[in-house]
């Protein structure tokens, strides 16, 4: 019994080109904690910039975790927080030059991003909830560019 | 200007005792895109078992990619996929013998298994999203047992 | 006493190029322990899969592996399974747009595969043995294309 | 020729016990740097809780940059700043309760603080320096309590 | 369709004792090769401390590479080398105290150390081959102690 | 709250050229350690490859531990270790093809090597300590060349 060779889809004769995609994740909390949150009261210090580093992290590492994934030069990624009574929306915006697209680097950006804001708050409010962690938009590549339905940009 | 000592919670003195946590995802997509992963079509081969993979792997990363996690001595984890018309369902089981729980590390395993099925459907599905990405139960701790409200367990 | 630089191999100055390298791994074990394998019948689920899973992540791991390898941008991986009644044996197939060659990560990621099943079938099977871990073929580098004597390709 | 088994210290005998250790480094840069990483004022943001982030994970990778390195449960991590007119001190102190010490943690922990800092620096003052990276004090071995000569503690 | 928990075996229950796992890997090249390995006049330097030190640090990376791993708190490595006209032959031995045991972190160090050494010859011979990567012996748990058949110790 | 977008600075529209860094870190030890480190009679063996090969991987793994380095394709690395009777130097050069610099790589292998040596010989020698970790040189940007008062080169 031979399998045939199956893995990675082959990026290797495709045009290097600056592509860019966004993605977002929301965690949704009790507004007491979001409060704590907005205010930096929760226990651990400087959820926001935390969540900042260890999402620059995680767009870099994302190759290391998800199998298919190819490794590119990232040569951009910057994070964007909203904080409201309701939610804590994370948006992940990642660049590079290279053969294929960040998608996948910006939806690890994001949600690590929020699981890590989940972390810092999860001793004060257990029923805290990721949610919506999608591609916001995406462009640069071949398949043409991508903006999700219910988004302003 | 000298700023106190921060960080991680101080877990030195807690007992090492079993302790377990099981976490939730769910990917939505379209449902001939969801019959496709149902059916091992998806242009990428065996989703599932690349995603328990996957998950099993982000389960022991989880010290490394969250900041204030405690290193712990993973001694079980579990993945369960259900798959309907509507969604993948991943369940992310995780145990431990340690001095602090596996919450993050089972919110992790999940959320890494549904962005894995996500990144090997994307190439049929771009607007697929991950959801309900959050803690279903945990015991062993000092601070009580919980489960989330609506889960049967 | 000062040491003189030591290090890497210089390659920047070396040409991008497209290369390819193959390399195999072979996995000896009972006739027992290899049917079972082939009918998915190890303890242990999904053999295959979580193989190439690991090879895929393997071969992107390659450089923080071995010391004097250059990291490259992988731009595809196959990974081929042939099970017989004597061997498993994976062929890794790593293509590469870079300064230099992929032949580490091809080694790498067909000997993490064989990693893989020795561990998921280590429970039933501890006499197994891993053999003939070596490069097949490579192509596309300036010192010219290479050819393991006994291989059809 | 057969070379004899070289490798880590064997610490298998040794008794689990509560041990803590404290290392520093000092970041030296121009008083007018040093007075925008104060005010958070340099290009990038929030340079303490992006270096308290990195450290936290840095004394985790520990064992993985440092050969001889044994794995160990971390317990706690704190990290203390203190900035002045001449440096940017990070003390980075670290407790486990394992049958080896954490001398080489709170190293890496302070050194890749104080090299975050200098990274989001570098942009305004190249002439950057990081000293006395040593370790302050240590306690819980059997080696007995060790401080610095000249340190309060 | 739900798919029943698959992954890790569950260790939880098992017992805290020392264990001790011993592997090979036999690395095979040319003698004009291996004389200049011995000798240490490869074009790269001192490629036994660097297949050591590699091997040291690919032993605690074992439960990053291989799915099932437990991650263990090692204790200790150690690592031999015997060099003859016709081989290189790489032991590695592992210890832990741990609830399972360490036969594929010393399996992947004698491994990595072997790939090691083929990257720093593979400049001079590219024919050279990895065999032979086993299991020696293992002690200290409950399912017997183990030693390969044709192993003097 | 909505937070601005912060993160990396932007370097998709730099040009790819090459660019040079090198960095030292020395290390201060009392007279006896150092001659047993120059004569390789430490306890642990090989500290001078031992720090090479950890710095060669930790060159790599910088954009993993410093949260807003960009990744690379490195195409050399070279340690050169200086041994007098009152301290041990390491200088890191670090060779790129990029659209930004290494400095931090050679920053981070330079400390890494120092590090690595601490760990060896601390042991015998508690009080040593690693001082002057600075850029001494660095070409290939649009920032122009930069080279620290006091070097030679």
């Amino acid at each position: 019994m031979t399998q045939p060779g199956e893995g990675m889809v082959d990026v290797s004769g495709k045009e290097v080109t600056r592509r860019v995609a966004v993605a977002e994740a929301v965690l949704v909390a009790d507004a007491e904690t979001l409060a704590a949150l907005r205010e930096n009261r929760l226990p651990k210090a400087d959820p926001i910039p935390t969540a900042r580093a260890a999402a620059l992290l995680a767009v870099k590492a994302t190759p290391a975790m998800i199998p298919h994934c190819h490794p590119i030069p990232v040569t951009d990624v910057k994070l964007e927080f909203e904080l409201t009574d309701e939610a804590a929306t994370v948006r992940c915006r990642v660049t590079t030059v290279a053969r294929t697209g960040a998608e996948m680097e910006a939806l690890c950006g994001a949600s690590t991003a929020a699981l890590t804001i989940y972390d810092m708050l999860k001793g004060i409010c257990r029923g805290a909830e990721i949610t919506r962690v999608r591609l916001l938009e995406k462009s640069g590549g071949k398949t043409g560019d991508y903006r999700a339905e219910d988004t302003d940009g």
